[in-house]
């Protein structure tokens, strides 16, 4: 039975990865009514933090994501969605990933970082507005 | 460069995924020495909510994970970790993912789990003791 435990905030870690190859696309939040959006109308629906507000994937850029499965983890304080990606990007940067740059043990333990999959798919000022966007 | 925007609390949301088939096998929390040794070391360290302290994974059940590509979001609040997952199983119930029951929807919107993937590796009884063992 789906007990989902919510956090103080009454919120949900989300993992998205693309179904056709296993990458996390991007790590969000869900309150109860996004979890039940998400369920119901299998296109996912997350609940922006920063924005506090409920925020259907793609309602600005048209980047919807579909639900193709949906998991819950051993103590139901996270979800897996395994979705397909319209447009291509999931990231408000217009990457297909949020996770666009590796992360590399370097000299006395200081870490840097490199781009990979940093190819942008869309222009996000064409698509957002130059005031730009963020899906926290 | 590497500015990782840890929470209230001090940690960051880790993703870890099989780094052979792209599945999900866990998400967990690292706080900055947790992120500092997994990158030195190129083991999976995180940081136990439940039990308030530093721990690494695999350490009581030897079921370490080898790092092989670490990543940062667009925002840096979450990183991806893809692992090599020794022993097979990354969750405490001794299955191969965290993520072993999928959650479909149903009549009225209620949702309902079913299992997958929910065969176990190894006997948690066995490794853990009766008491148990929670990794959050």
């Amino acid at each position: 039975m789906l007990r989902p435990r919510f956090d103080a905030s009454g919120l949900i870690t989300c993992v998205t990865t693309d179904a056709s190859n296993g990458d996390v696309l991007m790590v969000a939040h869900m309150n109860a009514e996004a979890l039940q959006k998400t369920v119901a109308s299998g296109e996912a629906w997350y609940f922006s933090r920063s924005r506090k507000a409920l925020w259907r994937k793609g309602e600005t850029s048209g980047h919807v994501q579909r639900v193709v499965e949906m998991r819950i983890d051993c103590d139901q304080d996270a979800v897996w969605l395994r979705v397909e990606q319209t447009g291509g990007a999931a990231c408000h940067t217009g990457r297909r990933s949020c996770f666009y740059r590796a992360v590399n043990g370097g000299e006395g333990g200081i870490a840097a970082l490199s781009f990979v999959a940093a190819e942008r798919v869309f222009d996000p000022d064409a698509v957002y507005g130059k005031h730009g966007h963020s899906h926290d």
